[in-house]
């Protein structure tokens, strides 16, 4: 598979994290020949929080891991991760295979099998050969490192094209504190409540409440504005893990606030720019309306919109399908206040065509690889932004020829 | 263009309906060497009944129709209707390019502005050349004539690949009622309310508030059910116009409410066999939904859905994809009670693979034009059908290719 041509140059330099260790083998759970599980550990007092798909046919793992948020942080911690079958509408075997690998990982690690969280990924409905895993574990236990993450970045890849990756420190009162992530996934994304696959890990202390409060608040901004192709994982998680290790309590902290954010608004975007036969990465930008949540509607009905992301796709101008992704909506919206742009350049305003508008100046801009839509409804305060890629043959060609 | 694989093999022979005439010019809006112009005459006393659009963008002819239905039928109507330009999103000019149609048809034809009702289709946000209409009117009005369906079927095409028709003819107390209808449509269908340009010509007598009834009723189960790419029209027309010219009163008879639903299904197939770039003719039937409404969520998910119709394009019996769109859909589900089914096949049942289920009979399935998903939520009576086609690279090449 080429690597998109969205990625970023290069994995970025992850800071490693006080408490979490990392390993990653081949288990040949689908693929051969790359990395396809990952564990990592968490040090003992680890908040962890979590966010998951709302399918109503989500996997068993999203289910037991659901189950086991909010728990007692005392002890150790682990989460382990399969790329390949996503253990979803497996029925009883399903739940069968979460915890035989829970128990293993727990005997292993000598942990509570109620602190293992597990995630899987790849095909949905067939049986997950867990056994595969879990005679991996000894060996995973083995080689548990600190820098072990960009392995463990590979392992949980699926028709993902690059590893993705985001990293921060931040200064608190002197102090460092240090946030690093991981994420997959490029198709089968509109996030509902959560998304894909994301592992975002930091020594920060903060309680577990509150780090949920935190971690709900930032996917709402980051992981739900962002969409390939309008179908939603059974296998969506996040889960956010705090070691507490950089012994700095960023309880209330705002400038921590914003870092986590930016680490998940990173690895959002690097989702969208591997989005299954992506040419272009679009950032859909919606004002104006009558509230915040008819802006949401605007924006991910363009967003997702086939006829949108085949003119994009196409380097077409085609505004008209944005009045009709808009119309469709479902939003409030006013023919005569509505306005269009593409980047800077003013397309339609009071209704119709701006009178300076020229389709060359537009068609030329649509040759970006990174293009702005912006619409303003003009009947309100409402505003939403959210990140799409096009539809391209790729898409097609990933999506008819290969079971992924 | 390539005619689509899944056309009818010829356009139907359609009774005449006493009471209306057609003609149709080469107006050269956008295409050129074909009809792009059809008018449509109706004699006095005809009941005129339409759905339209929900779009909030809609198009001033959908705004002018909308606020005509329902008028005096004493005098004599007509409806015109243009392709290649959609006059949507013109602001005061599309107000006006309606008007002055409207206005020169009505003196050509010598009734009331009131009783003519206008249609455009094809792109959005372009100012529509209506004087190269008005100034055909006159010709159009001289060539009237009861056979010149075929052409106006024609004459409405914008990337149809086949002209659609469908018509009857029921006994009713030994006197003939005759129904014959025409549509265009293969992109941006997803109706809300309404679909496409859709006109259906009848010589029965029905009240107007009668005829609506019947037509909005039989609306919510054809054109309704039907999805290409889940773009909603700016444009979307349906118009049943019954003349009374058989003499037959058709109130409350139920032999002609299904006669006028058949042909509507009919028409309605017709669009999604030429969905754009279609090479499946797709059934979703659902049922055992908490209720109508989840059946049509369920339905409406996985007959939307990217990689449902990928899948399809790729003759891949990719079941779970079926699962995920489920999932998403918002509707009740039990993962342990659902049953997919594709055609006789039972792909699933209680939560997972049926344990009879051989791939390669279902492998073999796929590869037919025409193909049934069956899904039984287990749960409660709610069922619905929709019908929808396959994603393929067509699609991509007709959309990110051409500006329609």
């Amino acid at each position: 598979m080429k690597v998109s041509p969205l990625a970023p140059e290069r994995f970025p330099d992850l800071p490693e994290i006080a408490g979490v260790t990392f390993a990653s083998t081949a288990a040949g759970i689908k693929y051969t020949g790359r990395p396809d599980v990952m564990l990592a550990r968490l040090a003992p007092g680890t908040s962890i929080a979590g966010v998951f798909t709302r399918s109503a046919t989500r996997s068993a793992n999203v289910l037991d891991c659901q189950a086991k948020l909010g728990g007692d942080p005392a002890g150790a911690a682990a989460i382990i991760v399969n790329s390949g079958n996503s253990n979803a509408f497996t029925g009883k075997h399903g739940d069968g295979s979460v915890a035989a690998i829970c128990d293993v990982v727990a005997a292993a690690l000598d942990l509570d099998a109620q602190r293992v969280f597990t995630s899987a990924t790849g095909v949905i409905g067939e049986r997950l050969p867990h056994e595969r895993i879990t005679g991996k574990v000894d060996e995973l236990a083995a080689n548990l490192s600190a820098d072990g993450i960009n392995t463990a970045a590979k392992a949980i890849m699926t028709t993902d094209t690059f590893a993705k990756g985001a990293g921060t420190t931040v200064e608190i009162d002197g102090q460092h504190v240090h946030i690093a992530g991981i994420a997959k996934g490029s198709g089968m994304i509109a996030p509902d409540m959560a998304t894909m696959l994301v592992y975002v890990f930091t020594d920060a202390r903060i309680g577990q409440p509150d780090l949920q409060a935190l971690v709900t608040q930032s996917n709402d901004k980051t992981f739900n504005c962002i969409t390939v192709d309008s179908d939603t994982s059974t296998s969506d998680t996040l889960i956010v893990a705090a070691t507490g290790r950089s012994g700095v309590d960023v309880t209330g902290n705002a400038a921590f606030a914003d870092a986590l954010n930016a680490v998940m608004l990173d690895l959002a975007h690097q989702v969208v720019r591997d989005g299954e036969g992506a040419t272009k990465f679009v950032t859909v930008n919606v004002a104006g309306a009558k509230d915040a949540a008819d802006a949401r509607k605007v924006a991910l009905a363009i967003a997702n919109s086939p006829l949108v992301k085949t003119a994009i796709a196409g380097e077409d101008a085609n505004w008209g399908r944005i009045v009709m992704a808009v119309g469709k909506s479902g939003a409030a919206a006013d023919r005569d206040k509505l306005g269009i742009r593409f980047g800077d350049i003013v397309v339609a305003e009071n209704g119709w065509r701006a009178p300076d508008y020229a389709e060359e100046t537009a068609s030329a801009y649509m040759k970006n690889a990174e293009l702005a839509i912006g619409v303003d409804l003009g009947i309100g305060d409402g505003a939403c932004t959210v990140w799409t890629c096009d539809l391209t043959h790729g898409y097609i060609s990933i999506n008819a020829d290969y079971r992924s």
